[in-house]
């Protein structure tokens, strides 16, 4: 089945703002079966919207619409639903009473515009916005009522959804990205599902670290091609980790031990490199080990900046386990704050194994925890040399019982090899606590 | 003059890669005059291609498409090219010898793959990649071979560009956002500007803080409204501070006293918000500052976990203004590293007044700069209070001379409030450094 995006907004064709709610859409789709066919981006205008809408009913079953709710935006995507599909603006008693409790909450009182949030076609499914003033509203179009004139290919779309017996699905949906994963989350997904009837997909996502995709591509092609028809695998790589995801979209009583199975074989395979049996970044994984040990981490980061310290606590709970960083951007700090000594700091250069182990141990000391991790290198694009060139980094793990370090070179940008060092380091402690 | 954009991929479907490079292109072609009209997002799938391009030439002047080159990727955005204006593949030297000498340098061999990236159509204009091995392509499209079957409006475009008697373009580039970036700095806009003998536009940008822009736009509407006709002025907001972007199409010798005089008028209207007369991020602000000064800075942060550093150390040379920071995630790191008062900690809480003062004092005297920001609030979803809610943040500046906090309020949202936070604290120093 496909699905179609369209994203509304002019803050977004002059690229003051990028569009993040697509991919979000895509991804929540895609595990439910649905295969997003396009996304079209338009400005707040009438026309465009409707030229989009016709393109996306003409290769898609259900339709996503974000923006162009706002109550300054004139709410020009009612209109256009209103037009197209024959129906006037009416007032919901319900919603108006929303926006009013919602604001009255805040000491606000009603706009006019406000007011204009309440009005939606009288033909339209209303969905409930919990989160915000904007109405999602939902318009089912039946696939007879798609225009004479579609190409060839369009035609047969729309018979094989009259085979499948349900109607086109068209959704508006407010473009704050909180809002619009609220409504998709808590009433669009569920109604999606139930309307056209889908069985729940089985999933089984494993994350990978220390393995090049097109490595793990060769060394589990054998595997990949022994998996039963029904089942997909996607390969979903990150900085420094690769996701693996198997899906099942019927499945039956013998799925669970079937995957259960193959990833046994997988876990042969590879044995080095599986470090998770769930979907889970890296970040959130480091929380989980320390929380299920009750031990505490910190960081000493040189060449990261605070890269580490700011993925770590970005996991909402983390002080329960994280106690803080030193980051020593100086060698001056790294031997008066962090004790690396200064004959070590001249013969060996800040970028050394040495360095890095000793950050590790003592940042460890100092904030008193089981785990440390520390980085120091070459994030560019100036500093490097023949012998250390830009993209270098020593990472350190210090755990309760000793300090290991390892070297690892990345390429020359300097914001992406930032974003490398730090998940290269969260790897490297992951891996050292789960041996 | 329109733009239209074409971003091809697969793997943006799915929802895995999220695209950037199409608020890039926008935002780059709005700065010579160019409005993005849409973006349409397609698979790697030759009908739709195809017709993608045929929806961007109804609307646009010049179409980029970015993605679909790769050596993997069958080529198939160069087929799409040959079938549609009717021309076919053939093998360029000049791009073999680029491709082959690119591979050298790393001592890989050329693969039949990679010869195909040397097969351009016949009818191109071949621009030259100098940063990877996919060439980028032009071609001119006459506004005359526009399909009759258009509709009126994309037909009123069509004698438009006629009348600037000029031919549409249509470039296709790589996916990779760095090739792209540098196809487009180097060759692509200098080619647009000279094809369609575009006058350069004059730009003032300006940097703003403290001020919300519904409150700005209130205050300066007259000002705004006193414009020149040949003015535009763009808001373009983020965290914790707004640009103001004055753009004039048709400059001449009086362009720019003009400007500087209606800017010493917005100064006269918002003397306390201007923080830079050019277009800068908060980060490159600190740094341009510090280095003016030669003067360091260290940060110490308990809620923003590190995110100011990293925005700090995300500026290349940051090394030579910035020291480091203490990440104290916990009260215990707060007094024993940054020497905060356990007394203070126990009376006002951690998220006070005189901890942030500490913390940005401690942190100042134990990495001995000049200046100091410190960072203590409540990111969420948990830990708020009725007296210190989710988004409460004391932020506190220590300068050679004093110590400042102040307290700021924001949403419900952990990953924003950390944006919010961070970005604050940056502009707190700024304001800080420039009294």
């Amino acid at each position: 089945m496909n699905a179609g995006i369209i994203i509304i907004g002019d803050e977004i064709l002059i690229g003051q703002v990028v569009d993040i709610n697509s991919s979000w859409i895509s991804r929540e789709m895609n595990k439910i079966g649905f295969r997003t066919e396009t996304v079209i981006t338009v400005g707040d205008d009438g026309k465009s919207i409707s030229d989009a809408i016709d393109r996306c009913l003409e290769v898609a079953d259900v339709v996503f619409m974000t923006g162009g709710l706002g109550p300054t935006k004139d709410d020009i995507t009612k209109k256009v639903i209103c037009e197209k599909f024959g129906t006037e603006l009416v007032l919901n008693e319900q919603v108006l009473a929303n926006v009013a409790e919602m604001l009255g909450r805040r000491g606000i009182a009603l706009t006019e515009n406000n007011r204009g949030q309440a009005l939606v076609p009288a033909t339209a499914t209303v969905i409930n916005n919990a989160v915000g003033t904007a109405p999602g509203i939902m318009m089912e179009v039946p696939s007879n009522s798609l225009p004479e004139r579609l190409p060839e290919r369009s035609r047969r779309a729309s018979r094989r959804v009259e085979l499948v017996g349900r109607n086109k699905l068209l959704f508006s949906m407010p473009g704050v990205p909180f809002e619009m994963r609220y409504l998709m989350e808590h009433e669009i997904i569920p109604l999606i599902k139930k309307h056209y009837n889908l069985k729940p997909v089985f999933y089984k996502t494993l994350l990978l670290t220390g393995i090049a995709e097109s490595i793990l591509a060769e060394k589990i092609s054998d595997w990949e091609d022994s998996l039963a028809k029904n089942v997909r695998l996607a390969y979903l790589p990150a900085y420094s980790s690769i996701r693996l995801r198997l899906s099942v979209y019927q499945p039956d009583d013998t799925t669970e031990s079937y995957i259960n199975a193959k990833v046994e074989e997988l876990k042969r395979i590879v044995p080095e490199n599986i470090i998770a049996y769930e979907d889970i970044k890296l970040e959130e994984l480091v929380g989980k080990l320390l929380k299920d040990r009750h031990c505490t981490v910190a960081t000493a980061e040189s060449c990261t900046g605070g890269k580490v310290a700011s993925l770590i606590t970005s996991v909402s709970g983390s002080s329960e386990y994280y106690k803080g960083s030193v980051v020593s951007y100086c060698n001056e700090v790294k031997a008066d704050v962090l004790g690396v000594s200064r004959a070590d700091l001249e013969k060996y250069g800040a970028v050394s194994s040495t360095v890095a182990e000793q950050m590790a141990s003592g940042v460890r000391r100092l904030l008193k925890t089981d785990y440390a991790v520390a980085t120091t290198g070459i994030a560019g694009p100036t500093g490097g040399s023949d012998e250390k060139p830009v993209g270098t980094v020593w990472i350190a793990v210090a755990t309760p019982t000793k300090v290991v370090s390892r070297k690892y070179v990345f390429g020359k940008d300097r914001a992406i090899n930032i974003e490398r060092f730090a998940a290269s380091a969260l790897s490297m402690l992951i891996v050292e606590m789960e041996k």
